[in-house]
């Protein structure tokens, strides 16, 4: 098999994750061309402060995920480390990241924020190469039902949340997911990615802040559903509170589909733990009526959080990568294999 | 001649003056070891904030002349605009520099503030070491005669005044200038490379705030009065508002000579303009009585602000290691050199 390339679709620790797990693809020549396609929505933390301070893209899920990329020697390690640095105390530095500053220093020298994060991959050794979702900064906006507060409480009331932030904390039930400015342009450079690439992997992550956003920039959706790419969708490991909070896995993936119409969905890998009889079945009705294959592995960290561990994680897609014209399978966690 | 092993002492905009002169010996391999040895006193600005929030070293002298030893490819050149790049602006982040705060997350992470700068070094393909004239942050105290305001405004009146900000500022005359805490511990390092030198240069800079600090710190005196590296003190090319107003060349000399008993001069270097016949008779003088030999060369900008050109001052420096046990000279501003 010739070496894949890959995008990666994501956002926070869940895409570093992904990130971190492709990466090793890239060293073992599984894979030898790797773009990440970051959401740049947050307003929250660092981030939120270096946006509003300077109007510039938040810089956050862009240095974490050049952080994942970074070299494996002395070199990446300490750089990486050190863009991830984030300072303490009480005074005006506390909660900034030092890479996070960096980055925003170098979009303020160079003018092209594409650009800027090339140069940043190049001081990490950076196995991939990390490009914004838009090229200027987005909001959210969300529909919620149920929002505690809100009309007196009304369970079936619906509130127009803004801000990544907000949507995040807001008690109630998501129901739908846009973005302000409704059509922001997108990177020449990531919609050549998107066509060119043989698979696209979505996911893990948060899923209303990082992972369905991509989706609702025209754009970058007409690309991911124009595209060859197989796409994999890899859902997260549990509910998030504030976010997905009861939803199941088949609850996670429908969501998606919902909210990016015409979406072709080639696999979709679930953890194989935590998901009763009741859940399984209830997912494979949704893979099946998204015309896609279900892929479950042991892909959680055995620490009991609800967090992929990354070398597991490579593992499960370079099987979902080796067996891409193969039938649904079932690894159990004793790595038995059942076909359905 | 063998290549030459170097130190410089000083700090801000003079030292960076004299790294990007004595850089290019390193290019045509006069000097095969450059050191830089930088004052910590630094108490305002982005440098001032940042040790008053983290208790470290203001960086910000040791950012300037790392950036001043950046490799002269596309690689040094970027990371050196990225380090010096001021952000902007009227948020929390105006004044602050990248490179600060890119040292002061390396100290952060790494707790060895010279390992770190070693590593920016590193980043920027420097071709010599920055290295702190001491381990701990270092303030100034000096002695102010008529300091504006003071006891009724007798100009006879002494006032000891603390900070570099505040000395550099203070309207008066600075008698004595001192350091607290007055004995610091110094880096292992510094001391070797002083000790190995053949050549050590002493300015130009802010005169009380960037040179004189090297020779209060008592072990830094103590390895450069005994060393056998010939020193030489490039004068500044006027007077300096708040610091040194009112001095001509001999008084600054005269100056440095008394707050570093013992001190052996090898070469005092002055511009050659701006000096008329009663100055530099009073500065001849004065390098009489200190045992050195005096030379005048053409070193300012032509662009009449009292700074260094460095591409003169790279040639001034050659000619002063060439002609180490020459006599001393005047070359005029025609290029001729005339013998005393």
């Amino acid at each position: 098999m010739r070496a894949q390339a890959v995008v990666a679709f994501g956002g926070g620790h869940g895409l570093h994750a992904s990130l971190s797990a492709l990466r090793t693809l890239v060293d073992d020549l599984t894979v030898d061309e790797l773009t990440a396609i970051v959401t740049v929505a947050d307003n929250g933390g660092s981030s939120g402060r270096l946006r509003g301070e300077f109007g510039v893209l938040p810089p956050g899920d862009l240095r974490m995920a050049l952080a994942a990329l970074c070299g494996d020697d002395e070199w990446g390690d300490t750089w990486a480390r050190v863009l991830q640095h984030r300072f303490e105390g009480n005074g005006e530095m506390r909660g900034h990241v030092v890479g996070n500053l960096l980055i925003v220093g170098l979009w303020e020298l160079l003018g092209d924020p594409v650009l800027a994060l090339d140069w940043v991959g190049r001081l990490l050794g950076a196995k991939g190469r990390v490009l914004p979702m838009a090229l200027t900064p987005m909001d959210i906006r969300a529909e919620v039902r149920g929002l505690a507060g809100a009309d007196g409480g009304d369970p079936e009331t619906l509130t127009t949340v803004h801000g990544q932030i907000e949507v995040a904390t807001a008690e109630g039930v998501i129901t739908a997911l846009d973005l302000e400015p409704p059509d922001p342009p997108v990177s020449p450079e990531a919609l050549r990615r998107i066509a060119e690439a043989d698979w696209a992997f979505m996911g893990p992550g948060s899923w209303f802040s990082s992972v369905i956003p991509h989706v609702r920039v025209p754009a970058l959706r007409e690309a991911i559903v124009s595209t060859d790419a197989r796409l994999v969708v890899v859902l997260n490991l549990d509910e998030q509170a504030g976010e997905t909070g009861g939803f199941g896995p088949a609850d996670h993936l429908a969501v998606l589909c919902e909210h990016a119409p015409g979406l072709r969905i080639h696999t979709v890998l679930a953890d194989a733990r935590d998901h009763g009889p009741d859940q399984l079945a209830e997912l494979r009705q949704v893979v099946d009526a998204a015309g896609a294959r279900l892929v479950v592995d042991d892909v959680a960290r055995d620490d009991g959080t609800p967090r992929h561990d990354p070398v597991k994680l490579a593992a499960a897609y370079a099987r979902i990568i080796e067996r891409a014209d193969g039938a649904e399978v079932v690894e159990r966690a004793d790595g038995a294999v059942e076909g359905r």
